[in-house]
């Protein structure tokens, strides 16, 4: 069997059964994906939203992880289909090699639970990881069992390739298909999020192009483009840079994860983690605000979802442009100490005014210490008979990764409770507390 | 104040404060609208999905009947915005009743539950309704005291529009836009469902020209259009026509619904139906399942609604062109009566065969007796100084309407438990026991 | 060599070698596609505008027969993808047949002169036709030799298929392709035409739906749809209606057309037709330019063509439903007959009136005896192993070819020189004088 | 009268009379516009292509400048219209001056002749530009009549908006309206010649956020945008450079363009230019290709032209990140000098080879000295009350700017006749003799 008569990859063509998502897109079912679509854990994933808190900002993001995944799953089709036509491609991937890749694309979220990313962006310890989720689903019945049985496939060889370290060239390359500049789950989400969203942004680059392109990295372990797919390329990283900056890090999107994460960062002690983190996004809402009962933070959850709206509103705002040093001094800081550093700002104010704010009711959000930089992909000059990095092609992908993204998207930003807005907090007192209010939060630490 | 210095439809220039849906649409929101949005009963439609069991089929088709309300509320301001231009309209609507449309509009869906239609769809007796529903959520604060203070406006007034008789001109033709062959109901949700479903089917129709071409009957008492727009009202006519056929009538969608609504009809007298009709999509499940503990209902709807999805398969299907004289005796019969006869046809069976059928393994789905004809407006030609209907005008909707829609796209289908298509049921042997069975439930009726 | 095997059909998946035209689409070029798309004739097809005097009122519909003979020939390959899927399709079409069908495909359009549709619909004797012109074009060098040497293909197979009276089974099934309901041709033109126009309506049906749906017809002669495709059929059958009314039978395209048939009709004795039928666009309308030179139909000529734009208005309007009498005395008539109707106008209002019309100021315009119906396609239902007309399972599909296509879009119109507008003829003794004319047109005859 | 009062503004809303362009946009015809549109001078620009030879690459970029002149003019109503909620505008431009710039919108490339751009391009001493041949056009009637009679407006007012320099304030915002890194041509062309050549690059800014953002800069004399609108302006300068990358400066494209250029720059001396420069686009290549008979160039003309399609190789290629030191000694050399060493070259190669190649079988193509570089524009930031250009706050539009544009997208090319590619003249030779060829055509300068 060659990879081009995988039973998917086949069915790209045959078009007997379908499920069709959108923007008008017809993803191919086999017996045997509709087998692990059925299973509990993955049907979770239609109760777990991609966007989580977004949809308080833009109400029709609303869409599930499960449509992404299928969305990721088809995508490593085509992938698969055009790589085929690679002869390094076929000399290094095996077709059971290449049907592992499709697994693990439609599996790659399955150990991902509600609101996965702002929770494991507090990079708090003892957090259990989504990986080892993602392994507990795929090593128990009844995925493992139908892997064995309908894929003949170990469910280790997928866990391994979804989060193990790569053990050679050929799953190197395929690990870069799932996780990279032009990764399939990029390529999937940028367009969904944008569709659903209701914006423009993730739609514009050119598939067919940036697909039609692709190819081996010189090493021959990685994925990369021809020169062909090079502006394709770039405007998939740049697709990336503007959904930050007007979705993922809209300044209201930040203020519900900022009350999100400050909620679970105090209650996280009365949760029991592991169950929390299999259930569906009702039920996590649910036990989360449970939890929070009798705490300030019943507030917040509440304003979050429950029947009455409450966000949070920015005080303050620096960014790389605006407030440099202040920035640089609240960027990049472990969780714990931002807290610190809000909680010593809340009691300097009480103290220089008649304010009496609760800790709870100024929240700082900052850009975390890892960076959102993912643009090392090569350029394949067959001309030339050379390969070229992106960056080295391309000064625009190059400053965005080492200055834009994270510099100028991702700002620093003080939330305040709106109450304190009403009570007229000055701004200008506020502002200047806050190198003490760092001192503090350095001297704790 | 005039029609067209309303704030929300100012605010459609102004683009002051607005919020994006799909596709690409930005929705005007002044205090007195975001005011409206935040209370509970509104950001419980967040909670609530347009299309329901739909998404079981088109798996993304998960948008909430909050982002649908968003939709048609901005389409109230295009059309408010295109008859400001006409010199009957101003003569007939005064600016605060276009206000009272536009409130309306924005809460048309605000007395709706979860899966509405098709429950509404059984029309059995003491039933509570959507409208009763919408005026007790309307005519309580906080939406009565928003009405009051910051629209000036009598709650009552939008309970008449939405669900009263029409008592002059102005609310006759004011109510025509909310509800006809060319209301802005249906202009947002089969755009809006073909959108996220995946399919290209709603979005084909000429906004833009049917919105240019409107205007009043010859009456002054109802929407119209001139002929320019003749084409644009065919193609929305089409346009629902095809979305029945493809999306609300897909075959696993009315096995779906089929299956929710003989669990509901048998589970109805063990509900707090009042209670039970305001609450959020997830609570109403719930509160179903656990009703329905104990009962061979719970399977149903843990295969709706559960983790392993179980749907219903087809065994027998009956349209207008293919089996007439079975699908004349089955179509548009009380609920009741079909309950009946899905009984005595697995009695039958049971009789005849060495099946033992339980009765609600085999559900009977057929066309209700409301038909879905909306197809009379008029189209005005000024050159000649007349009005045609549409129907008159059109060949095409007189078809749509007549046959088509409800004799071709609404089939009589029997849907059976997968487990007896595993035992092999023959469908011959059914098929012969039918008109004993329709004789049987006749005898009862 | 299987079908799948054929160059043209590998190369949609490979991409070596694309061309890219709209809506995104990459339509793939071989070697011997690219020669055969290189020669003269072909390159004429660059400058022969697909829509003609449309773009007097679509100003943007300016796209050439060379784009619209790429889209043809990619779906020619789309269609024989799917259909090699198909086993009575392979044991009807051989491959050698299946690259006859792709070559007719391509040069379907070849032996089209500017403004073909018009001039062919005046049905007037001695008038060359587009399919000898294509043969001769097929027949001589370069093209003949390129399907010879290229191809290996005989250049009569092309011209048969493409005109020939089908001779077997497998020709019956290709012309079906080629010419039909659902054929490649319209499935390239409505949309492509929709989006150069820049209207929505030919762009709604689900292509991809239709072309998975493909298979044989009951006799294993013609293309045929499976249920799944019915919709997506009646789609296409529909978005032609809507582009015949609002695009192509346009009043104001109507009024251009008239003017045109007008002048041809008398200048055609002077000129050379079968050198005038091989020009490409702007050297054709200087030839019938100097054709007029002295004559009334230079000022029409000028106004279609020249610098400044003259269009004819339209006096009267006669459809199925407005004034049926009428209609159905000067519809389907012969052009000569036509003319003298008009002529015999002229002189009855001079002769009534104080005015003094020239006879080419008057122009009738009405449907040509030639209906479009063309809805004959089976819908094949696996299920109940039979299959059904379009029509028969359809009731709008039979409205639309028996009523609304022909009698409803067409109409008969009256079109006056502005000059006559603007001496404000009087529409009701005009309407008054018809009669007369249709008898005086009538005793000519 | 207010701006709000224009009638093309208030004909936005109206929709009276209106022009359906790409992509379904319509474009509001008043009285007096229709006017000017049916003047010669304007409908000759629906005998210009848009892009000119491009449509050798992409095949339906055929689009006129008419569409783009009415798609810019509607622009200039979108912007003022947002522009007139600006108190600073409406205190510096007058209802008139706003006339003004919407008459310059539409008029805007009236001057153009066919291939203007690249023509002007070769920055030739003695060549007519294309402002002195809009002044003509405008200053004679029937335009200069029409202005004056039904707009009230001095011709030479439009001709010192378009072309002359800025005077006051006013006068310098409406300019940076119709050029400036978002101004409504660019806005126009970027999306239109997406839309044809059958690419998504161009329409991916947000245009309605765009516009919704539109503002003045901190003087008050030109257009800026607020922080809302800085992603969709950087939206807008990157589609630009895609755009540059993958269309404008394609290679094939850029083959085309040279041979046009190095005939034209030969043909010079024997064309009656201001003639010329006022045809449209057919009878323009005829006037060229008969001063070109009986020269080497006639054969490349019909290259282009011509019933076969011929177009150089690239036989060498050069960018900045490629081959940097050739490459800056060849960019941004004056024509004559680029001439030169092609010429040298060929003497070259025919003395170290056996080849005997003709002067004009290679020919040089390399950026022009004018820089691309338009990327000033100012963001609001009304917080902090300050501005910033947007390079400042965008490091991704600097280094376009500054790096990308020119540097990388317009490469140095050495085209060369497919003859020579047949006979296989040696690249690697060609490439060593270049340095002397660069010496040669210094020491002539």
């Amino acid at each position: 069997m060659s990879i081009r008569d995988i039973p998917e990859i086949q069915a790209l063509d045959t078009r007997h059964q379908l499920i069709r998502i959108p923007p008008q897109v017809d993803v191919p079912l086999t017996p045997r994906v509709q087998s692990l679509i059925d299973t509990p854990a993955f049907r979770r994933l239609a109760k777990i939203s991609q966007l989580g808190l977004v949809s308080l900002v833009y109400p029709a993001a609303h869409h599930t992880r499960f449509e992404h995944s299928l969305g990721t799953y088809r995508l490593s089709l085509l992938y698969l289909k055009q790589l085929s036509r690679d002869r390094r491609f076929l000399d290094t991937v095996t077709p059971k090699q290449a049907e592992t890749l499709i697994v693990t694309a439609l599996l790659h979220d399955i150990g991902h639970w509600p609101f996965c990313h702002p929770l494991e962006g507090l990079a708090l310890n003892g957090l259990p990881d989504h990986e080892t989720s993602a392994a507990y689903f795929i090593s128990a019945d009844p995925i493992a069992e139908i892997l064995q049985q309908q894929w003949n496939m170990e469910p280790a060889d997928v866990t391994s390739l979804l989060s193990g370290p790569p053990q050679n060239d050929a799953s190197h390359l395929l690990a870069s298909i799932l996780s990279g500049p032009i990764d399939i789950d990029k390529m999937d989400y940028l367009e969904r999020d944008s569709l659903h969203a209701g914006v423009p942004y993730g739609n514009h680059f050119d598939q067919q192009r940036l697909i039609g392109s692709l190819c081996l990295n010189q090493q021959g372990n990685g994925l990369a483009v021809t020169e062909k797919g090079r502006t394709a390329a770039e405007l998939m990283v740049f697709a990336r840079y503007v959904m930050f900056s007007e979705v993922y890090w809209h300044h209201a999107v930040r203020s519900a994860t900022a009350m999100l994460q400050r909620s679970f960062f105090e209650l996280r002690g009365k949760l029991a983690l592991d169950q929390l983190f299999q259930m569906a996004e009702e039920p996590f809402v649910t036990a989360l605000s449970q939890a929070a009962q009798g705490t300030p933070f019943s507030e917040l959850l509440s304003g979050l979802f429950g029947p009455r709206r409450l966000l949070y509103k920015r005080l303050l705002e620096f960014s790389y442009f605006q407030e440099q040093p202040v920035y640089q001094q609240l960027a990049r800081r472990p969780y714990p100490w931002l807290v610190a550093c809000g909680d010593a700002l809340a009691k300097l104010i009480n103290e220089h005014t008649s304010h009496a704010i609760e800790p709870h009711q100024l929240i700082f959000d900052a850009p975390p210490a890892k960076l959102e930089v993912e643009f090392n992909v090569e350029v394949a000059y067959p001309k030339e008979d050379c390969y070229r990095t992106l960056g080295e092609v391309s000064p625009v992908v190059q400053t965005l990764a080492r200055e834009q993204f994270d510099d100028y998207v991702k700002r620093v930003r003080l939330f305040a409770h709106p109450e304190l807005i009403r009570q007229e907090l000055d701004v200008k007192t506020v502002r200047a507390l806050i190198p003490q209010a760092i001192e503090a939060a350095d001297a704790l630490a």
